[in-house]
This record gives C-alpha cells, sequence and structure tokens, in this order.
C-alpha cells in the first residue's frame, strides 16, 4: 500500500484543523482574518530536531512547543491570536501513527488558544524534522508593545517564578531540567490587556533573562541593575540557591523560558501588578531601568555582582 | 575570530532588506501593512537543499526561487505582494559570502517585486539548508481568484509557452532541463489584474499542468478535453514534440512550472485575452470546463488521449 501523498495527508490530518478562512487547505493562499479598529501583528519560529527538541520526543508536544513559541511573542506584543501556518519538512522515516499525534496535539493547543490552522506547506526533507510556524495576532490600533520602548526610570517586570518546581539540589535540578524539556511552554497570553495598558515595552524571554533583558534596554540605549533578590523565585528555587548560590547563573541566564519580561512606568506599576494578579499571572519587579550602554548588572542578595559565562543562550551560535 | 551571532547576522545582512513595519527586525513580531478597502492573503512555501534546489546551487537564485514560488502563488490569487517572513534554517558549514550572496539575491528581488522583508528566524540545523517563506499580499475586497470557483462551460487557460527553450531531441530537452532548474521562475503578477477581473477560478502550476489542472477541476466537480493542439508551445517545443511526440507527457506532467492556469466564463474571454496581451503575459486556451469527475483528459494533435505515467510531480511523495 502507497503512503499517502501531500494532498491526501493534507485532507487527512490538517484539514480537520483549518479555520474558516483557510479554503479547507485547498488553495494556493489563505484570507487573514482581519478585525476592525485592530492592527495584525505576525511573527515566526522554526524549530529543528535535534536543536530545539529530541527527535525522539513525542509528536504532541513537539507540535505544541512549536505553536506555543510563537504564541508567547504575541502574547509579549499584546496580541491575541488570530491564528498560524505551518511549515512542516518531514523526514523520510515519518509514520501515519507520528503525524496523527503531531497534528492531535497541534489541534488541541489551535482549539485551547482559538488559534486555527490558516494553510502551510508539507515537504519532505532528508535532514531532521523543521517547523516553521507563523502566527498571526489582532492588537487594537497603537496598542501594540514594542521591545525598544522602554523609558528612564520604568520598572522592570518578570512573569513566572523562577523555577516553580526546581528543586533544592544542584543534582535534583539538573533532573528537574531534564524534565522540563519535556514541559511545554505557557504562553503568558493572560498578560496581554496589563502589558498593552501599562507597559512601554515587552519581550519574550527566549533566551534567557539575562540576554534578553540586555537586549530589550540596549534598543533603548538603557541599562539596570536587578537584584536576585527581587526576582520572583519559587521557594525550591529559593532554598536550592541558598545551598547552591551559583546556581544563580543557571536561573538568571538559562534558555527557553517563554516568559515576559516588560517595562513600566512607576504610575502604572501598582495598576500593572494588580491588572496581572486578576489575570493570575504572577510578576516581580526586578531593577529599574536607567540611561546607559553596559549591559544590566545582576546581584545576589548580597549585593554582589554576578558574571554570566553564558550571557544569553542563541540555539543559533555554532 | 567567532563567527557572528544571530543577532549580528540579521543586523548584517537582513535588516537592510526590512520593511517599515518590520521594526528593523529586531522586535518579537513585525505589523503587517494593510490597506484600506483590501483583503490580506497570505501563502506559504518551503525549500530543502536536496529536494527543491542543489545544495551547490548559488546562493542568489535560490534565495530568489524561494520567495518567487511564494510570489507565484499571490499572482494566481490576484494579489499584489505586500511584505514577506523569511525562516532560515543553516547548516553548520555556511559562510560569511554564501549569506552576503543569498541576503543580495533575495534583497534584489524584494525591491524588484516591492516586497520587503517584514519577519523571521534563523536557526542552525543539522540538516540541509531549509528554507520558508511566508508572503503576504493584498486584494480588493472580495476579489481574490478561488481555486475552487470554476463552472460548467468556463473556458480553461495557461500562461506562458511551453518552453520557450526547449530544444528539438529528447537529449537537448534534457539537457535544457538542466540548464531550466537553474533558471528562476517569472511570478506572473502582470497578469493579477486579469485574473481579478475575468477570471472564476486560478492556481499557479508547481506540481505539473495536467495534475493541477486536476486539482482545480476537482474541487468544482468538473473535468474537461485538453487539446495539446490549443496549447501555448514555443516554436522549439512545437518541432521537438513533432519530432518526438512521446515528449508531450514531459511537457504537460512537468513540475515547476510557476506558470497561471485559470477559468474564464466565456463572455470573459476576448476581454482577458486582450487585458493579458496588455500585461505582456502570453496566454493559451487549452479547452472547457465541464461536469464530470474524471481527471481532465489531454489529446495530442490527432485526437489520441494521452496518458501520463506521473500526472502530478508531488515534492512530498516518498
Amino acid at each position: 500500500m502507497g503512503r499517502p501523498s501531500e494532498d491526501e495527508l493534507i485532507a487527512a490530518y490538517f484539514a480537520p484543523l483549518a479555520g474558516p478562512s483557510a479554503f479547507a487547505l485547498r488553495d494556493d493562499a489563505a484570507f487573514l482574518p482581519q478585525r476592525p479598529g485592530h492592527e495584525t501583528v505576525v511573527t515566526k519560529d522554526m524549530l529543528v530536531a535535534g536543536v530545539h527538541f529530541f527527535e525522539r520526543d513525542p509528536p504532541g508536544p513537539i507540535a505544541r512547543k512549536s505553536l506555543r513559541v510563537n504564541l508567547s511573542d504575541l502574547a509579549a506584543k499584546g496580541a491575541e491570536p488570530l491564528g498560524f501556518l505551518l511549515g512542516l519538512a518531514l523526514p523520510g522515516n515519518w509514520t501515519e501513527p507520528w503525524l496523527k499525534g503531531f497534528a492531535e496535539g497541534l489541534g488541541g493547543d489551535a482549539a485551547v488558544y482559538n488559534c486555527p490552522l490558516l494553510g502551510g506547506d508539507t515537504v519532505r526533507t532528508p535532514g531532521p524534522l523543521t517547523i516553521s510556524i507563523t502566527a498571526f495576532g489582532a492588537v487594537p490600533a497603537g496598542q501594540m508593545v514594542p521591545r525598544a520602548g522602554a523609558k528612564p526610570g520604568d520598572r522592570l517586570y518578570v512573569s513566572g517564578t523562577r523555577k516553580p518546581d526546581w528543586a533544592a539540589s544542584l543534582a535534583q535540578l539538573e533532573r528537574a531540567y531534564l524534565v522540563e524539556r519535556y514541559l511545554l511552554p505557557q504562553p503568558r497570553l493572560r498578560l496581554m490587556e496589563a502589558l498593552r495598558a501599562h507597559a512601554h515595552a515587552s519581550m519574550d524571554v527566549s533566551d534567557g533573562l539575562a540576554g534578553d533583558l540586555a537586549k530589550m534596554l540596549r534598543l533603548a540605549g538603557l541599562t539596570a541593575e536587578v537584584s536576585a533578590s527581587g526576582m520572583p523565585l519559587s521557594e525550591a528555587a529559593r532554598k536550592a540557591l541558598a545551598h547552591s548560590p551559583a546556581l544563580v547563573e543557571t536561573i538568571l541566564a538559562g534558555g527557553d523560558d517563554y516568559e515576559i519580561v516588560c517595562a513600566v512606568p512607576p504610575s502604572r506599576c501598582a495598576a500593572f501588578e494588580s491588572d496581572a494578579k486578576v489575570a493570575g499571572v504572577p510578576v516581580g519587579a526586578i531593577g529599574t531601568a536607567v540611561p546607559g550602554d553596559a549591559p544590566p548588572v545582576f546581584r545576589d542578595e548580597e549585593g554582589r555582582a554576578l558574571a554570566f559565562a553564558r550571557p544569553s543562550f542563541q540555539h543559533f551560535q555554532c
């Protein structure tokens, strides 16, 4: 029995995920849904087996992570998901059960995040599985939160706790890290209204907090003193740090966070914190933006400056 | 000396290609330019070294082809290019001269087709070079030309001549094919107004005329008798066919065409042909759509039905 053609595969696994403007994935192109009074923002993340996930990871979580890293970018911009395109390069050893699992994972998240499939392309690759997702979001006109908008005096916030499940020893921490690899990023979409209402600047942390904060501030000619003691650490992470202060580097500079870092003017901080609380997203103030072109300095609980061997995790670096 | 980081690479090679809504490629997302009274259509094509082009092809043409296959989809929908996103997975052996050539080719076509870079993602891959482009186009509201809109009685047209440079023997034809691999598709954007004004249905031919025409008609419950004698053959191709009638299969079913096939109601044929002529795009009427669910029958100059060993070229099939 032959393997399904591209058209058969699309009809079987991906057409059920398609939004109403996608022509059941049977046209050369799709309409992009537009919302009156809104602007459309667009983002694209590419993921490669062996680089961004392991080839043997289960297909559902691979699919979900691929979509969620894009949704995390939309969240940082204050944009509500509109839909996405899927580019899928499949290696020769793909199987139908694998593809079924992939489509189910993708469809589950598309439903949860109200972000339908609009179209895409499926090709064969002699290399590793490669996934390229383009996601669209809607922002009320003029309200997109830029990466470059921080102002001197803005308070800097980071979402989430670092790390909710980290344990009390390095060995446990490393084990937890291995498990976390399989954990899916939680795009902070519930924070988007608070960001639009109050933040001057925002980005999603995907290459480690230290490096990404430096990027955001550099765009505005700013720097900061960041106090590790202000970081929203979980109890377990705090305990781990107390035992092994060197872990602070791992905690602050580790990649793959998918939290939001943002800059909020002092007059809006109370409202931002209150709106974030209502949205159910923990946020912690970690410092204040000041003019300067040096990278932000991170200080531990005793006020000592921390040095990062690896200030920013770059998937690209080779 | 270290290799440039992803950020340095983007700043050096891709930021100069960026459109005004792309934030110099330094944000998590970009605005999608919107045109009042227009709808936005979106398309995505993925290309893999060793599948869609050869790894040793020069970088400029690889970049241009990757953009043009997407522009060809926009052309078929009657959409004017607005911009594109670039997903680029680079193998470990990339060099800066290669990347410079790639960016120059891409920038050249972005300028020619008025289609600026809006954003994207650059990652490392242990596999082959993989390019995923998402292109956006604007169509006056309600005027997108669908793939599924053909009606019984519509005349079927194909753009271009098949093939301008094909020669008089199979050996020559094969040599020409090898050369043609390097030739770049010419997206038929100049045909877009004629398509919007007159066509019921349209698609771009990327998997061979025979298979793609079958796809377009099947969506509308139609079929057709296609006369090879009505095909807009170049003089060279006509000569080749006269010598080797078996070549008709190669000519009709070959992939990678990037011409437009469309369905035009009889009352609009004269206007369509005239508008296409003004636009400088050759079009030829090849048959008439009739109800039926069989694949279209192609007949040679003596009226014999042609059988295609490979009705549609699918890059995906493995």
